[in-house]
């Protein structure tokens, strides 16, 4: 019984909230403004990647940043020593941003001047996946020592991406990872799904990444 | 508005859910089974943990094992080369096991002659937190490439939980992972919390985090 009307007020919210993100993309798209929703499961290096790749690609593009967090400001902290606009968004406990939440750091951080605007999700491979946050795309990051067979386990989160991060390929040879295995179960969530091992923190692998989001940018701008 | 219907929803929900794991924990107290929760992140080393935990205390105890997951068995499987008495329960798409969901597990795997019955919950550290599954004991599992940072990021989690355990010690050199401040973000949210830094890949540590459990299993038995 109790699952029944869970599912049902699930169900709604889930229109509206679909609804909403479809008036979020729109008008970001009518401005020429990129949104960039990065999923993973905790600690996978979420931070670490987007401080890099915005690094690299702030000499081209002009970033904004809304961190998410159930609690604390860790993230946002490290992203400003960048000087990249960044807010923090609160979610009081919640697992997950809705496009009405993602909305509220939109209007908050003003994105008229941005190129491209990053989301950090709350880290969880599960129930980001299931709201449509009004991203223009949605990319997870796995790490290496997660283990290679994620994708058989949280299906969702692979098949709403567009692209895959493989994170700390620079610590390969201390684990059991099997970069055969999580492509091949990765790519069966999701045929088309682009996927860039790198290091965030020795910057292997940047280059491909890099040029992946700048022809996602570019390609947004376009009528 | 959407956000308040939810939230009317969930609180009836978990007063139910409250109850039937009050009920749960009552028949697993008459009958001397000791019901342990296991949370973490995704890929933090649960499985591994619990097989090596399992296969040293066999000798003392009689144990049953539930693999949560959406999809897959790979957890079910890997248990089951260790002959343990393990079903897999799949959540369809849901994001944590409520009491209701871990009660037909124990109906299903029948804990009538074991000592010690453990549930390996969806990987997670948002939302199976929320939800009192009727076991006797919560213990979560961070892993050291996850950072030092989580219990600022995930209170609930740590809160709820009477120990946490610090896997995958092996590869410390690897990783800037403070083992002082994870101890103190991790102790602000629950000072009474028990702390055992293992490597489940070497079995560091583990005869600590044996001795506690075997304490728990035997205390639970006691009137």
């Amino acid at each position: 019984m109790d699952q029944i009307r869970v599912i049902d007020v699930k169900e709604s919210v889930l229109a509206d909230n679909d609804r909403e993100a479809d008036r979020t993309r729109e008008a970001l798209k009518k401005q020429g403004t990129y949104f960039l929703n990065v999923m993973s499961s905790p600690g996978s290096g979420k931070t670490t990647t987007l401080r890099r790749l915005i690094r690299d690609l702030s000499p081209k593009f002009k970033f904004g940043v809304m961190e998410a967090d159930i609690d604390g400001d860790v993230d946002a902290r490290a992203m400003q020593e960048d000087n990249v606009k960044t807010i923090q968004l609160h979610t009081g406990g919640m697992c997950h941003l809705d496009a009405g939440m993602a909305g509220r750091g939109l209007s908050e951080i003003g994105t008229k001047d941005l190129d491209c605007v990053v989301l950090e999700n709350i880290g969880n491979l599960v129930c980001p996946a299931e709201f449509d946050t009004g991203a223009s795309g949605n990319l997870t990051i796995l790490s290496v020592p997660e283990g290679s067979d994620k994708p058989l386990k949280y299906p969702l989160m692979f098949q709403v991406c567009e692209a895959m991060v493989i994170n700390k390929i620079d610590v390969l040879p201390y684990f059991d990872f099997d970069f055969d295995k999580v492509r091949e179960y990765a790519l069966m969530r999701n045929p088309d799904l682009q996927i860039f091992p790198v290091s965030a923190k020795t910057g292997e692998g940047f280059e491909a990444l890099e040029a992946w989001l700048s022809r996602k940018i570019l390609d947004w701008k376009k009528a």
